[in-house]
């Protein structure tokens, strides 16, 4: 049986010999192990440590030879349902990278240029092959910085900016938020109401303008009115307020009996405020959210929301960035772009009875 | 300037010569970027890209560098809150991690023998330095396998051995939970209550023993009887089905006026139940549960719960990891074990009026 190549650095050719498998075999062994038989596992393992075999995960000349790392940037903890969002995405992610062989690595910032200066360390010291980007917006710098780097990268979210087809484009998978609210109106209407108020928020933010467009594509396809509504932050005690402020019917105005709201924080505020009137949630003024938390399954009266497909999401991400790390298709050139479906998950909260 | 040594692999050395800098500060370049100025950074990753140097972190033998990598199971997704749970201290460990120049990885398994299989290979390709395991229980096989390896790890939750100090001893951080069932006994016998009843899981589960322990322990410190009580899988609809059967009091049983519950979902269910037989939570039926998920607080009564200091048990977690592999602390020898209290925070579900 031959020795390691030249420079006492074994290879995996030597490896393959050794263990008596073809190079694919110990190529599986380190990044697919799930393929192989136990037996033949074990043979390829002893030949590695035999050998002193290391995978050279940091060398970036050797494109072909990836590290099956993948980089996600966590923010700073929060006790909100946007933050646990996407903490159960990332369970998502994790899960599908999984299955494709991959490893999620998690980097820690706050902020854009503190998560690109991350993305620096992290391909410099552990040689990330690719990233996953969440919350992108307009004039979003890091889609930019990864371009120019030739870094292979996919957003959870779609891009915000004026030609999100022009020449910065970049691979993305999103949900369509703006169906799932219309699904909500048109739901409301079915159950008889013709008033039907929208609490979103802050006009400036991309993703509420989204929804809010939504529900005004449904009203007016309804032959609905869409005057009742409310931007405020994403907290409890904003959806508490507004609610008394909207069923106070300002100025004389019309009185919602029916509340679609862009958040399930939101609209479990909502649901307390009716609580403190005495009014029951349903019957009196029905109540949406969106994300389906557990929350919304678990409250009393159980509420209706927007399910997004987590894992659909994660696995659609996956198989983007293993596409183009694999040489299947540029990304670069022509970017993977997919908007899935949400589902109304309909609860006693917006139910006449 | 001397070219790289023998075998044509640069060495740290050589890259430290060429930078004109101390070994120390190449290290300090790689693993802890921030702590050189933006000019001395750059002349290393220069002198990096120059010589080829590829920082070899599959080298197990080279204990004194280490990958600054520390593996994390991820289970399957779920949809309940004890996933959830997991899910927050995924990303508090992150934060916790990152502040001490570590990444977390993320591997994905079904069941401790592919949770192992899985961090063999992890090992294996990307030379992670330590693990920190979630979920330990008796006779848990895992621990043994990763000091047999001599690999670095701690543990979110304690031994649950016959004997934890003993040679199976390793290093663990815990909450409390029987301190803070005891809590909230504590409080509901504040509000007048005599006939304290306790929701808990099925008596295999060593973290429910621990809060039945804590409830038992209460009410005989309170001189209240510790009679009724259930044990039931965490699931919502067992929170309202056995809410239901312990309020009919089987065999003319004693009533209670307050349930304290193992967990939130299983109070959630509880909470439904009231409502549907027209009870007021909190006046009518006290109702305590445990977690505080972000449920707790957004659902209407809100639900008085108890909280586990998440954030510090990922600190305490990192702590050790880094103690250990900086050669400061040899916890194999001696492990560290914290056992940390938690909070218990009062909602309108337990107050009386």
């Amino acid at each position: 049986m031959r020795g390691p190549s030249r420079h006492g650095a074994a290879t995996l050719d030597d490896v393959a010999r050794r263990a008596e498998v073809s190079a694919m075999t110990v190529s599986n062994a380190l990044n697919h192990p799930a393929r192989l038989s136990p037996e033949t596992l074990a043979r390829v393992r002893d030949a590695i440590e035999e050998l002193g075999y290391r995978p050279n995960r940091s060398a970036r000349t050797l494109r072909s030879q990836t590290s099956r790392l993948v980089g996600v940037r966590v923010e700073r903890s929060r006790q909100d349902r946007a933050a646990l969002l996407l903490d159960q995405f990332l369970h998502a992610l994790a899960e599908s990278a999984s299955s494709l062989g991959y490893h999620l690595i998690l980097c820690h910032a706050a902020g854009d240029s503190a998560e690109l200066a991350a993305y620096q360390e992290l391909r410099q010291t552990t040689a990330v092959d690719a990233f996953v980007l969440t919350g992108a917006h307009r004039d979003d710098a890091r889609m930019a910085w990864l371009r120019e780097q030739g870094v292979t990268f996919a957003s959870f979210g779609r891009s915000w900016d004026a030609d999100p087809d022009g020449p910065g484009a970049f691979s993305w998978v999103d949900v369509d938020g703006a169906a799932g609210i219309r699904a909500a109106v048109e739901h409301l209407a079915t159950q008889g109401h013709t008033e039907i108020g929208f609490v979103g928020w802050p006009e400036d933010s991309e993703l509420g303008r989204d929804r809010l467009r939504g529900w005004q594509e449904a009203c007016t396809a309804l032959g609905l009115p869409a005057r009742v509504r409310a931007h405020v932050v994403d907290e409890f005690d904003a959806g508490r307020d507004v609610a008394h402020r909207l069923l106070d019917a300002p100025r004389g105005g019309p009185v919602p009996t029916a509340l679609v709201c862009v958040s399930d924080t939101l609209a479990l505020g909502v649901l307390r405020t009716l609580s403190e009137r005495g009014l029951r949630a349903g019957p009196d003024v029905a109540v949406t959210g969106f994300d389906n938390s557990p929350s919304a399954a678990l409250t009393t009266p159980g509420l209706t929301s927007i399910d997004q497909p987590l894992a659909d999401v994660a696995a659609e991400l996956v198989r983007i960035l293993d596409a183009e790390l694999s040489g299947v298709a540029a990304t670069a050139a022509s970017p993977a772009q997919t908007l899935l479906p949400p589902r109304l998950v309909v609860r006693d909260s917006s139910l006449s009875r």
